[in-house]
């Protein structure tokens, strides 16, 4: 049974001791430390030797694990065109004047930064974002200029390329969540982002299936065709809620909306499959956490955060190791 | 029986006067001009007599009939972020030097300047696009700041308020084409941007129920929620093709793609209900075009067109008059 | 092929000749000759010689056949619970002072002399309602006494025996439409009609898939399980059109309210597979006409009519007379 | 959490202090008493004190809370053409000798004394059925007359004006159950019906999602189109079985035929879909009861209370008091 | 509630002792004996007294109960076209040198002692396969000669009604497993099967809806047809994984291959509606054992038993012994 | 727009000329002779230099075409474990004494001769079918030893290898007809069966969406997984009828027979997506005919011939030349 962990993202208006004291009640193996909050400082771990020990016997005093760090934020800026959105998700010292470029720069940096982290920390996975430059070419109008959308790719293959550099100097893998946002967030551009950044080892996949299901994407399938790049799993789930006057676009409408198409719900509300998940998990060999990224604007936070990893208990089984008929045989 | 034309937009390399010749051997009833081309030059309407005789006496002569002009290339342009797709689309006068802001206000004065040419050809109904500010803030990551979003139906309705004063001035109707990219692309979206411009007679929508259909949106529930908004319609297919690994969001691919999970197709291809549909229409007493956009990139388009118009009379009917069962009543 | 005929009850506010030129011109076979309006007046027929031989000849001169004749009002009352709304779709002689049981003989006595009339007439069948004394018990509350249903069908089944038994002297089969307010609207209330009634060759059944469809019932399993009473079908169709706010029960709208969940459509429009039901009738033999009953309260009347027939001889076909891997083998 | 209560109606065979310890025993937090069996007597409640009292010591012993009471089968009568079925749900003394409208103003005082009753004990809410003049005429054949649907409406309210009047006067509302054989069965008729009573504070719904789901019908999207009136809440589940034999009308067989096309079934036993509603239910504010109506034909009634009450406060959570993204944002 | 027991076939590798204990430890009621491994040898139980003794006193020590005991392999063999692959499940001296009617009559021999040696053990059911002489003629190409697969279902009748004659005799009733590669594996072949064996109480079967969901069939629906005969209820479940690319067929792969459109899986995890299925036992009064036969080729195998066991004692339920409505009448 | 041919193996019972002067009235463009019947007889081809003219004047007379021809039947004979069936298929020449390895054997030496005669003629393909050592081992019960599966793969290799160097040799290629039955039926067998035979120009397969739906496959994705392989096309429909007590797998019931869960049906009448089909085709730049083998054993065959033809032309068309917005930038 693989370990449950609670991603910290949305929970960094916690202390993380007090968070953690809450998980270890609620019955987490461990946490996905979001870089954010007061919940892991990229700088600190590499300049305090005293933090690194701090945030290490504080999980270890929770009887917590830590299998993967979170590094969206930061990572989300690597290659996005910046606007004032960035602002808020950004550290100060990585925003500075706002000039996109020097953004960018920093952010990339950051993340150079973020890999050697996870190393000093003893974690080999690194969760996040890339951010993308041609997002914002999603529907093709004004009809776009296709040699735009190849040389989006080259761009996040020549942004990241040397971050990847580093994370895999230091041993430590990188994971895109594939997310609609992203440079990959489907099959079709997950291929092409790989076809960019190339078979390399530090370079993965957070396979997190809500954003795929409301896309009407199979997270199994998914799982299976990008099997050797899955570094880690999400568990979070999606609700489409679609009666012919809700889109499945969103309505740029927050998430709460009653006429939104689709949202986030808690781990087994929505409609995303986990047992065929926990399926196509077991036949590639994933062994790492299933980390449940909670979120869901219709329910309590802390009501959903204990209910959801009792479910993630519940889906969660190991493979057969022999074939069902081979008793059948004398 | 509604007149059923051909929007000539998709057909602009051709001449007019061959697209025309065509399209009347093909048993159309008229066509929806474009503002691009050779088929509708709104500057020579406004400044050239002999030219607005000369457009009227061709369609005349291939016995087809105007009920609408289409100016979605510039209308694009009146709200929009400005970048280099526009220059692509725009006439040069209105792309001038690129400036977002020039560009912008240069394609409002083109949006007046296309109702007053309205006007002077006795047409009351101009299609197009509005553009959007905040198109490109579809999905809330980074986290949307909501007041923005608000800001951007503001921004519309300021920008658009006094071109639709020159309409209502000259008589004539915008008819928004609900579409992403646009203002107004689903319910809720077309709710708060007619709730911005106001009850205004001007102001009208194009329903093309290819753009509705992607989205899981009901385009006859569509025409009897805005029913006193409906003033064009326009006859265009689409159809999901969803199988677990094709994404509803377009990956980013064009519209041929194998790998996309929707693209538009001739009409009766796809999964408009067109029955549906005219009864809708039926029911709100539409009485204008039923004008064919015709997109298939997997079809000839001339076999499309032709195919189309047939299919078109055939789907269309008139309402009853009397209630079905009066006849049983002695 | 079957002969396709209209049934003319909707139409009965047009004189008869008028009607049959229509349908002649439309391409029909026959007509199924409604009992009401100028149509055919079932105490002419018994009384007056040159009715018979003047309807005949008209019919002829029309190039029409007729196969069935319809007396659905009439039959209708013939085990109703009589109230005002009888009194409009009844003779005033049958109606008489609209005391119930007294409404109900003179009904009995009606359905005899239509049957005498259809021999008279040379026609082997009528198609019509029952009436049901306990159609308004269908949702059962207050909680239903479910001796009260079973004698309801002993009652049907003493009203409707003695008039069956002239039937059968006469050799014409009277068709019930199985249909919602009748004493037989599904399967399993048809078999429990046809128990009470027992195994008579005097009462047959009318088909009509209309009325079967919005309840999610099979056509072509009734004509299947229900092989040897099938005596009629009628060609109607019929749309459910439910989103989570139209209910499936009707709503006590008319049925051209856009609020209702289902409504009658011109044939080809809605949810009835014909196909199947042309693939079991052929199964079973049937060879009697598929007649047209017309109801779309959202379609031209006339449009309808042309379209309808046209789409009839689309959907019949004759059954194979070989296997089809016969011809394999040498 | 909101409180799971029983409602007692189909209990009403054991004494209520019976079933009021197996209630506690299971794990009830209340119950919902019917104004039947020796559940509740509401003369007794206005004119014995000591009756009062006792009931209220009785719940009180066993922990019980009481935050409605139950009077379906007197409101039943108040506009219902009185039959035979009747007699058997009505206390002798309102039924008397039976005469259709004297049964109708017995009932009706009697609903007065419901509400004084409800006040008497402290409670603000009485469930319960209105009956319908017009339920019978839901098909419309023979040929609605549609003012006499227009006036059923009109008696509804002539009828239960004066007794809201009293509800309102006593501070309770009262709740109707929206369900087939009432005046208010789908949204149309609740529209209907709401705006023939009007915008009082006394007449509310009691939301209860098993009538609605048969008729496929969204209870979620019925909680916030009536969000105002929403003043009770019944969990009950109700599972569609089509098969193309089998109708969803009913057949006129008894709730446990085979046959059915739809029955009652335990909570979660069928297609209601409990997550959407009671997001909605948080969406409107709502904080009174669920109370489980439990009917299910199939099932152990002792096994299927004690699984129920379980199920329900599965199903029930507290909303977000946060934006869910609110945490990423340092 | 019925006893809960596991099917040992799969576990034929674990002493049985061994597998006791483990099932007992579980929460198991009870095993249904497969007649190979060490689990039960029938011809020690006719030939060794205290065999059956030792037999009896484990399962007691375990406080298991044995309800039905299991032939699958050695029915098999009764009336299939014999080849390589059963030697792989029969035993030594049934397979013998291994001439198709030598071993065909060795294994209706052991059948008929199965019958003796279940009366002996005081057990009433044996289940098991048949076998099928026309199995490989599923689909008709080369064309299938008709009177061949009537010849088919003859062959078997005439095989298995001398043992048919043994297990009257004894009291005991063969459960055919219907199942794929048996004589019947659906509605038609069961029919078929039955007519040919004749109405004899000794031939019932063992209703496993793992073999008829994935042939798209109705569990429930077959256990209301064939009512009388239904002597054992296996509870397994299967996944159908259709996307375009699965065949339902099974590709000729192993069940625990990626690319096969339907597998079994633990029950609980697939498209079994075991709630309709309960119900259909109910109404047919059936009380014997649910019988778990494991199979899930991606699910531990000591996991998924024990999630199994939980799992239908969840299902399980008694039906009501009263009608929903009773109470309501005082 | 393709040429429509019709494959005559069905018809084989008419002589070729009266079947040929049928199908020029009917629209064909040419036809798929079988080498069965009178139709092509493939010793004469290669021995009677007078045969070959005459067939070619003959086709001319009719101003038919012949882009392929048929030998399923002796192709099935290749590598089938033979039985009495294969006899009925079967020149008696090639039948001999029926000794199994002989019948392989000369059916492999006429399938030579098949490709040489195509030569003769000028023609490319040859349809057919391979036969399959495992299809009997379909479903895997007695449990099947794996290798044997590899071994059949296998042993189609090695007999199919000589034939297709003869092919080769011929410049005609062999267009296996995916089937159940045969070696390959669906996408893994498809699959493995290539990767057997390896890639090689003379062997090609023959898509008949018919046999691939009813499996729940989907013909498109298989043109453009095997589109280098698509040496031919079938038009043929099918239709699913599952309503719970139909199975998928047939029921070793005749192809007309109403309980089937599936069966063939004239092409429009199932659920081919023949649409989809023409897309992925004009995709793949199939040019070759679209070959109608007509098979409805519940229709006439002459009127769905007729029919056939003319829904075929209905469904096909070429593909766009441009990008559908490319007439949009001036």
């Amino acid at each position: 049974m693989r370990p449950v962990t609670l991603f910290t993202g949305q929970w960094a208006d916690l202390p993380l001791d007090e968070l953690a004291g809450k998980c270890a009640a609620w019955g987490y193996d461990g946490l996905e430390l979001a870089c954010w909050g007061d919940h892991l400082d990229v700088d600190r771990v590499l300049t305090d030797r005293g933090y690194v020990a701090d945030r290490r016997s504080m999980l270890e005093h929770h009887g917590l694990g830590c299998w993967a760090i979170g590094a969206h934020l930061v990572g989300q800026a690597v290659c996005d065109p910046i606007d004032a959105r960035h602002r808020a998700i950004l550290p100060a010292e990585v925003w500075g004047d706002g000039e996109p470029e020097g953004v960018r720069t920093r952010s990339a940096e950051r993340m150079k930064h973020t890999a050697r982290a996870a190393a000093a920390l003893g974690i080999e996975v690194v969760t996040g974002f890339t951010g993308s430059p041609i997002w914002r070419l999603l529907y093709s109008f004004p009809p776009n200029d296709w040699e735009q959308i190849d040389r989006g790719y080259e761009e996040f293959a020549e942004r990241w390329g040397p971050i990847i550099d580093v994370f895999e100097t230091e041993g430590v893998r990188f994971a895109l969540e594939v997310h609609p946002t992203e440079i990959a967030y489907d099959f079709p551009t997950t291929r092409r982002a790989l076809e960019a950044i190339g078979p390399r080892r530090g370079f993965g996949l957070n396979l997190d299936p809500s954003h795929l299901v409301h896309q009407f994407l199979d997270p199994a399938a998914f799982a299976l065709e990008f099997s050797e790049r899955i570094a880690h799993v999400h568990v979070k789930d999606v609700k489409r809620r679609l009666d012919g006057r809700r889109s499945i676009l969103g309505s740029h409408l927050d998430f709460d909306a009653a006429e939104r198409g689709w949202t986030f719900v808690s781990p087994g509300h929505g409609d995303v499959d986990f047992d065929e998940l926990i399926r196509a998990l077991n036949r590639i060999g994933y062994a790492g956490p299933l980390s449940i990224e909670w979120e869901d604007p219709g329910m309590s936070r802390e009501r959903g955060a204990q209910e959801a990893v009792q479910f993630t208990r519940t889906i969660d089984f190991e493979p057969s190791y022999t074939a069902f008929d081979a008793a059948f045989i004398e």
